[in-house]
């Protein structure tokens, strides 16, 4: 048997205080799988006095969480503070330049200063872990770096943020409005006070990033990243999809072609019977496309104490037992440049809805201008006539251009007989 | 960089050539992930003259397969013969007896001789992996000993052979009988000439007794699943579950309830709206549900050249970068006696599908039976009215046990008054 594997925490929130009650919880269970005893040595938080539920007796309180980068009792650094910045950071930084190995949960780091890390860690040659910074409860980091090593591949996508596929979930089943059921997510705690993270889609993004560097051996490049939210999706949209047969969900993805890699984070009709329409509530999804898997999908849930505790259990483990692998799948310097994808190589069908007043000649123009960017309508629905008064009218289109629909969605948008701006959502064809 | 790592292959059947085939296309992409080259060394097959559409030229064929159990040029025996004994067996004893790690395929011969096996490796300390073995396109294996080690996990299910379900879903979509789709499925190559390792659940019934056993920390125990198979499942079956918000797929449960152990593969009633009921054709699905993850879902494809070369890959990529880790999970010998549930205890709702002369008296018989037997009624069907003719009835049962399930329904076809055996299929709530 190998000598106890000795670690310090730092953070103490929801994932921190879930982490120690699992290690205590299983012990026993967890030293015959790591082939080694797990230690809390040291742990540190904001705040000492704080009851977080759990028994910190045994372990020793530091004041100056850096100070557990340079132990030499200490083998493991586990970050769950948080923020791309700060403590975090230097906590990290710090901890992997002393030759330690690092496991984080942490999404915005890695996203933001991720190539540099993974450097650092594979010049110290110790291990950076982040299994929790996506989809907790779904092993999609280790599948992708370990399950699917043996393939080339081309698309990775999925539904990455269970506060808004939980709104998006509740806005479908009771009708209500976005903002309505946002507060109430608050109210529950399955929403941040500030939920810009969250609702803009900056949360999935972080980790859209991480998992398309893994998947395409590619730097990762948040900033590529085409990111739009969930705040103006209306209920209207959503029973326009539902009528059409589709969810909306909003949906992060990743393909690669020929080295281009198009990163894509917005709201999308996913089809009812599909795999991903099915996914509800504040569960989520990875979908990988391989040259020798086909399709693989994994769900779970995305967040919360137990999942995210469960996978940085998972990398400690594997620390444990001496896995060690280069931080992205690949040594960082063989990464290739993320070259992003024009928005004129994006295709897709188009969902267009537009509130317009009911006058003659709307549709002429509207039809028009879609005409002049080349793109043909697959189906058109509008819901009731009031003369003079604003009607919702559904165009959906055939295959064309991100750039097309946007540049005509902007055209039609200025229309004096458009009431207000048009929604635009990608129909993904599952 | 580390020396190559050099592999020999035994079987070069659809799986063993998909393998030679992902090593050629893949090489300085795994080269990469695995830190190390991977080289094939030798390869034996029954038939060497047959062509199988990859280059073989490269290596060395050797007409005794059990000669590369002892080379010393040797690091991986990849074992795809298949088959639970003779030469399957011979080899990989003597790859592990000789201190060669072993990669396998083989679920026949891990779920009769696992324990045996598990046991020789871990004193011979090389590793025997077998990603491919279940559901080769999902990294269930991996994902379960890894991903999810910090959890006590209480269930495991899943769809867990693609036949099967490609055959229920043909049977759903096309309304036609079990025999006539069978055929098609063996002309298309989806079923094999002889299908009982199939349709009759012994396939899946290996899977699951793998899956149970590193899920639950337990010995492998095979004769103590509880196997039905699909050939009973009439296509009145199908539109009956249909009617009643269902699918029938062919799932195989595990449950662990305080050391004691249910495991039982059969055809059972799945919500169309569940995840599981959402998986069709050929695809798996394994779901796992553990105290910090909740639920979390697997889904890919089982079989097939690509999928199950894709797993083994995996498998040597963790050999060549020295991932290490006992068989089952946690070491042989501490794995749990696997204790069976008796059938009073595995409680479900119920349906049962009875073929009866429509006379008098039949329903007040079978009604009585099922009082007798403490079984409550939650609904009944029927279909169609013909004086003295057989009509199907369909009885949806609340919870009751599996003891008491089948002593009602022998009693039951023991009635004048009923046509043919009666169906009974398990309700499971997902």
């Amino acid at each position: 048997m190998k000598p106890d594997l000795k670690i310090g925490i730092v953070g103490l929130g929801t994932v921190g205080a879930g982490l120690v009650r699992l290690l205590q919880t299983h012990g026993g269970k967890i030293e015959s799988r790591a082939g080694r005893k797990i230690n809390i040595v040291a742990v540190h938080a904001k705040n000492k006095a704080k009851n977080r539920g759990v028994d910190l007796s045994a372990y020793e309180w530091v004041d100056d969480p850096l100070s557990l980068a340079h132990r030499p009792d200490i083998d493991v650094v586990v970050e769950l503070v948080g923020g791309d910045e700060g403590i975090a950071k230097q906590l990290v930084e710090r901890a992997l330049s002393s030759k330690k190995h690092v496991v984080t949960a942490n999404k915005s780091l890695l996203s933001k200063h991720g190539m540099a890390l993974a450097r650092a860690a594979e010049e110290a040659g110790v291990d950076l872990r982040y299994e929790a910074a996506v989809a907790g409860g779904i092993p999609i980091i280790k599948s992708i770096r370990e399950g699917f090593a043996g393939n080339d591949i081309s698309v990775v996508y999925g539904i990455l943020n269970g506060t808004c596929n939980y709104i998006l979930t509740e806005m479908r089943e009771t009708g209500r409005d976005f903002a309505d059921v946002l507060k109430e997510a608050q109210e529950k705690g399955y929403a941040e006070a500030d939920p810009t993270f969250d609702v803009d889609g900056i949360d999935a993004a972080h980790k859209l990033s991480i998992l398309c560097a893994l998947a395409f051996g590619a730097q990762i490049a948040f900033d590529a990243i085409d990111v739009s939210g969930i705040r103006t999706i209306t209920s209207k949209d959503i029973q326009f999809a539902d009528e059409l047969g589709y969810r909306i969900k909003l949906v992060g993805i990743g393909k690669s072609n020929g080295g281009v890699i198009e990163q894509s984070l917005e709201p999308c009709l996913v089809p009812i019977s599909s795999a991903l329409g099915n996914v509800e509530g504040v569960f989520n999804a990875v979908c990988v496309e391989g040259d020798f898997i086909d399709r693989s999908m994994l769900e779970g849930r995305g967040a919360g104490a137990g999942p995210t505790a469960s996978a940085v259990v998972a990398d400690i483990i594997d620390i444990a037992r001496g896995y060690s692998s280069p931080v992205l799948g690949v040594p960082a310097k063989d990464l290739k440049p993320n070259k992003p994808m024009p928005d004129k190589d994006i295709i897709s069908e188009q969902y267009l809805h537009l509130v317009v007043r009911d006058q003659p000649g709307v549709i002429a123009d509207v039809t028009a201008i879609l005409r002049d960017h080349a793109i043909s309508i697959e189906s058109m629905l509008q819901r009731g006539r009031d003369p003079g008064q604003p009607v919702s009218v559904v165009i959906m289109t055939h295959d064309c251009s991100r750039a097309d629909i946007r540049a005509a969605a902007a055209k039609i948008g200025a229309l004096g007989s458009i009431v207000a701006k048009p929604t635009i959502l990608r129909v993904l064809p599952l």
